[in-house]
């Protein structure tokens, strides 16, 4: 049967009203026509060369164009990384230093974060509302840490309507200031307590090192903005949303991230205790993927947000904050993807299964075609993300290819046999060859879409197994300054109880490289030596180099 | 059966615990505690009188304290628009100068629209996608028209990071110039056409003259841009866009817009052609509510976007752009709002029915909230945005007011006799008093779901019925500049033949204050004179003061 998965070389040509008039709601189809985008695969080539591509006598292809389009991971991680964004044209770079566009398959994957949070945010009673983003500089200054930790990276707006302005503008770097400004006029009593809002918004850091999804001078995030009248209740939702990040991370993104509190060198400027979710990309290095603040009264002493309790009593609010971004996108590739490309976890992933039909002769097109939009019918109708390339203009082996370097989690093949027989093959993108490959599964609409189901739930789970071992097999256990330095070197992230100080948190930062990500939420239990002083510890630290 | 309406003086006793724990779709709780803003009303005494209301006798709740909030719409219809804002608590002014922070309760409305757009433009064949806000100086100037019109209202950042930059950036008013940038990147051959995206985004034009919603520094839209290989399929894309707006504008604002054709002189800067659809506001002024471009090949031949055609020419793309504004907002309320308040269309209502249970003795209060939840799930299930609001701290009739004034289109009211007779009343705000009031609607959950849902209906056809009936008693045919000044001068629209030049037009705004709103695409037959000119003439023009 593996004959029937060579790929043939199908014609040229191209039927240029298949995109306009298809409602598909995510068409892929515009994209594909591309060309890919790497130096040395220069566009005029790839446009017009349909390789004749090579089967290897075991149903997989191999493609000469491919491998030369991704830097194995494995060799230049960064590179790897960068390659993966161009190819599944997730991003591209803006015209200004730093800047990044969104293209539409990467914005699909943020889509489907906001989707999520979105519905999260409101059943935890949460309202979204929107700030404007020109701040003026001088609520900057009026908390102060928060000035010092966001002034070196500032944009100002200096001209509005061809004139100087008196007050030079901050475009948000975030929101606390603004926010602030205006609860103290919505806030007068205990009654307007608590006041719980989020918003989607564009940010803008003036970031000198970059990297697309990352690190980027503006990019997209959630912020929500809580008022407290006490501070057990502001803790408990600082608590309650780095939770409602964790389960996400977790469950949706099969990123298996560390929750902890940061230490006071990497607090979010402005905040009384910051709570954080670490995790570990591909490389081993450690991505800070989403926060969570306890503010306290500080913001709400330099805004003079107060209300009268029940008391009669005038008191400042307790606040939290907390965001994530679409860094979180860059979280996913790091975590996920490997030397095919990109690897997306299905409860995301914008395309969770492709339908690539295959035919060789002419008169096996018609009922290959028919089958392949009746299974596609079927799965949407049961609220799967499928995507049909039916497109004449490549090969089936090139298809396969295309969509493993997307990421898509299932591949679904239907040939001229299966046709027959009722049947068809499905791969998962997660297991390559023919491990992944299970021939012979029935079209039948009920049986197929259980399966189907059961199939993206199998790649959901086997993704975070495999993140999380992958994790625990790099985080090592230390009891000295030695180990710790040892472990960093070796690429890993260090793990030991830690009660020192701010400046011997800053000289292990000088000399390793690694800082301190988190105390992590769950600790081991008995007594502890600090791996730096020897004096007793209550916690454990995790060290790593990070992004 | 009036009496048992007649608002009862409750407890003021405040349950603390019911915002935070109550995972509330849409937490109003939190608002309703804020205190009445207008100058006259001092929030202490909003907040410590719960004023004892007063029957008409008609079960028409005389509530004093809302006559003092809200100026009559017909009294001033800029001061009721504002006072509409601030008490419903759609909006409040920024810190910063014409800015605005868009609240919750509007927000909702903004994501309603969002809701419906969104998926419209998938259906159309668009891709989400988002494109940096800073663009080089250098990008506005390269096509001769935009930076005509665009660089009077420009915010321009001239310092990052601490430090002034080499070319100083603008702030987006409108992508045109990225999005051409990026296109000539990503668009080699006719195969990658036509390029379809859309951006949700946030654009900041300094407008001198600002108004909530209506003008802003800066405001959310969204706004599509295309790409094609032929004039044709850019104008026919153009023209379904337009479509599309005319549609929502109908189907769910219940705003009955004349689509129709930009003059010369008010195209969009850089434009072939503007389509635009055109709403007659309370005040009867046009508010330019949503616009399609025909960009031509003006931005592609700026940019230089070509494409290798089908015989391997190098060709310009045509394009569009098309975008609606929170603006929309804005004109929803000055389209359907009254002397009480706001009034939502009810598929665009953020709470579509409230219900507000009525007791007077404590042994009644569990039967009728019991009943009230019941009637809660059962609509909620429906799909019915419901909201009840069982505070223990304002009369019934205070929260008849004050429902009515947030324009929820459906009031409920649940009374002790009614759990008995399982029946409850229902109140459309668009019918004042007992006209619009229906007793002895079955609680049995089949029928009154059936019910309730027909009468959103009802409510939204009205609307559109009553809003199209003033459209059309405010549009005046003149055949004469006499008659057309004379429209103007009774505030009305003037509906025209008209082909006259540039000059002539700008002689009609400087005299009357009115502009050509459009040619709509809805001619009269017949052949047709000019009426500044006596000049045959192809098309009528609508003439009107705007927003």
């Amino acid at each position: 049967m593996g004959a029937l998965r060579l790929p043939a070389l199908t014609s040229i040509f191209t039927s240029s009203s298949s995109v306009r008039s298809s409602p598909a709601i995510f068409p892929l189809k515009r994209r594909l026509r591309l060309p890919l985008r790497r130096p040395f695969s220069a566009q005029s080539t790839t446009e017009k060369v349909v390789a004749p591509e090579l089967g290897d006598g075991k149903g997989k292809v191999v493609d000469k164009e491919k491998d030369r389009v991704i830097t194995p991971r494995s060799q230049d991680f960064n590179a790897w990384y960068l390659d993966v964004i161009a190819n599944a044209e997730l991003a591209d770079y803006g015209p200004v230093r730093g800047t990044m566009v969104i293209r539409p398959y990467g914005y699909a994957i943020w889509e489907a974060i906001q989707e999520y949070m979105n519905v999260k945010f409101k059943e935890t009673g949460h309202s979204n509302m929107y700030f404007p983003q020109f701040i003026p500089y001088s609520f900057i200054e009026k908390e102060a840490s928060h000035v010092e930790g966001f002034s070196p990276e500032l944009a100002l707006v200096t001209v509005g309507g061809g004139k100087e302005l008196e007050e030079k503008l901050v475009v948000r770097p975030t929101s606390e200031t603004i926010v602030n400004h205006m609860f103290t006029q919505w806030i007068h009593s205990y009654r307007d307590l608590p006041l719980m809002i989020n918003q989607w918004a564009n940010v803008t850091r003036w970031e000198m090192r970059t990297k697309p999804f990352i690190r980027t001078l503006e990019f997209l995030w959630q912020e929500g903005h809580t008022a407290h009248a006490t501070a057990e209740e502001a803790e408990e939702e600082a608590m309650q949303m780095i939770d409602v990040y964790t389960k996400f991370a977790y469950e949706q993104a099969a990123i298996p991230v560390i929750a902890g509190r940061k230490s006071r060198v990497e607090t979010f400027a402005g905040a009384s205790t910051t709570y954080t979710i670490e995790a570990m990309m591909g490389d081993r290095k450690a991505l800070q993927a989403g926060t969570s603040h306890n503010l306290g009264q500080n913001f709400s002493r330099a805004f003079g947000t107060q209300f009268t309790d029940e008391n009669g009593q005038r008191q400042h609010v307790w606040q939290t904050s907390w965001a994530i971004s679409t860094r979180f996108v860059g979280g996913i590739i790091m975590t996920h993807g490997d030397d095919a490309g990109l690897l997306l976890p299905p409860r995301l992933a914008p395309v969770q299964v492709v339908i690539v039909p295959i035919w060789k002769k002419d008169n096996e097109k018609a009922g290959v075609l028919t089958a392949s939009s009746s299974v596609k019918e079927t799965l949407q109708a049961a609220g799967i993300k499928v995507k049909i390339d039916d497109s004449d203009q490549r090969t089936p082996g090139w298809k396969f290819n295309y969509y493993e370097m997307k990421g898509v989690p299932l591949r679904i093949e239907i040939g001229p046999r299966d046709v027959s027989s009722g049947t068809l093959v499905i791969s998962r993108r997660d297991v390559p060859g023919k491990q992944g490959k299970v021939f012979g599964i029935s079209m039948e609409p009920s049986t197929l879409v259980a399966y189907v189901k059961d199939k993206l739930n199998e790649v959901q789970s086997s993704l975070l197994e495999r993140a999380t071992t992958f994790r625990d097999s790099n985080i090592v256990d230390v009891s000295s300054y030695d180990e710790l330095k040892e472990a960093i070197a070796q690429g890993k992230w260090a793990r030991g109880p830690w009660s020192a100080g701010d400046e011997e948190e800053s000289k292990v930062k000088e000399e390793t490289g690694a800082t301190i990500r988190c105390f992590p939420f769950e600790q081991p239990q008995g007594p502890k030596k600090c791996l730096m002083t020897g004096n007793s510890a209550d916690e454990v630290a995790i060290f790593a180099k990070s992004y």
